[in-house]
């Protein structure tokens, strides 16, 4: 499968390559990771991360994962409109839909989180309410899964929800394996005590 | 301080992008994180991963925080002479020097971890022995202090660690606000069962 992650400036570091350590893992090259934004290039971050990106016109029909990251950038890019719809066509032909920490506010303003459960970030949590008021937010658990959507609490939290995918597309004890090949406590529990 | 971050061929994605994470949470740009390799230029992983890198011939009078990743690269960087002569010289003038997981191989080859505490990761760790028979290696811990080498286990143990890390040159409460802010449940015991 197809693992297709959308990057844009000031993205979080953590909500990217938690995800990718995890997929990456998987034997046999199962998950193929590609990395995307906009306008393809150089994208980087606050932490001093550039990563080389491909245009994400290619992805227009759609993608078997496609990873939405959070980061200080979403404050912004949920106001860029030609994101947003791109986010919105490319999500919707897609299989999997996966937001880490306030990547679930980018998805919530194409509309496509309307009824759904999802969670975000516990520090961001009120500012991302606000960016899909028809979404059925959800405080306090580590990730949530509602349909081809998954979206998760903050940062590290977006392992744990990856595990969770996997533990969903394979087994438990597939997901609990990649996680001792990292030495990573799974927080297998979806609802935390905050 | 800078954090100088040493990259080779496959080196493992979250050995990295953890502690860039942690260090870029740190406020007021306290922690300026670069990415450096032998020859400079573009570094790619098994994940599908690539970096930017600088040529690591600027780090030559050493740098504040040397940090070196693991990863199934190791096995052949081990044996790289040119490699492990520029870690020698780099981390023998760097104030700190980070390993994670099988990163720990590669300074054991330099001969600085001689005497000194140190571990990797549980899968490898019968391997990483071998490449230093007068490291004072430990089984079993999430990592270790001795001096100005930090060692830890695998992959998501460098979060461990790198939190420990922040909480010797901070304090404690400033390692677990980090954590808190990330959602990372950190494992702040050293010692863990296996």
């Amino acid at each position: 499968m197809r693992v297709s992650i959308l990057l844009f400036e000031n993205f979080e570091t953590l909500d990217v390559y938690g995800p990718v350590e995890l997929f990456g893992r998987v034997p046999d090259h199962q998950y193929i990771i590609g990395f995307y934004s906009l306008t393809g290039g150089i994208i980087k971050n606050h932490h001093g991360v550039s990563v080389p990106t491909e245009k994400a016109d290619s992805l227009m029909r759609g993608t078997d994962i496609l990873l939405i990251p959070g980061g200080i950038g979403t404050r912004k890019e949920v106001d860029n409109a030609a994101f947003t719809k791109l986010i919105r066509e490319i999500a919707e032909k897609s299989t999997f839909v996966l937001t880490v920490c306030t990547g679930s506010a980018l998805l919530a303003r194409t509309g496509l989180l309307d009824s759904k459960r999802a969670t975000s970030n516990a520090i961001a949590f009120d500012w991302v309410v606000t960016q899909g008021k028809n979404v059925n937010w959800i405080r306090g658990v580590r990730w949530t899964v509602d349909g081809k959507f998954y979206t998760s609490a903050g940062v590290s939290a977006g392992m744990d929800m990856t595990l969770g995918f996997l533990a969903d597309r394979h087994d438990l004890d597939f997901a609990r394996n990649i996680a001792r090949q990292i030495e990573y406590l799974w927080n297998e529990e979806v609802v935390i005590n905050q």
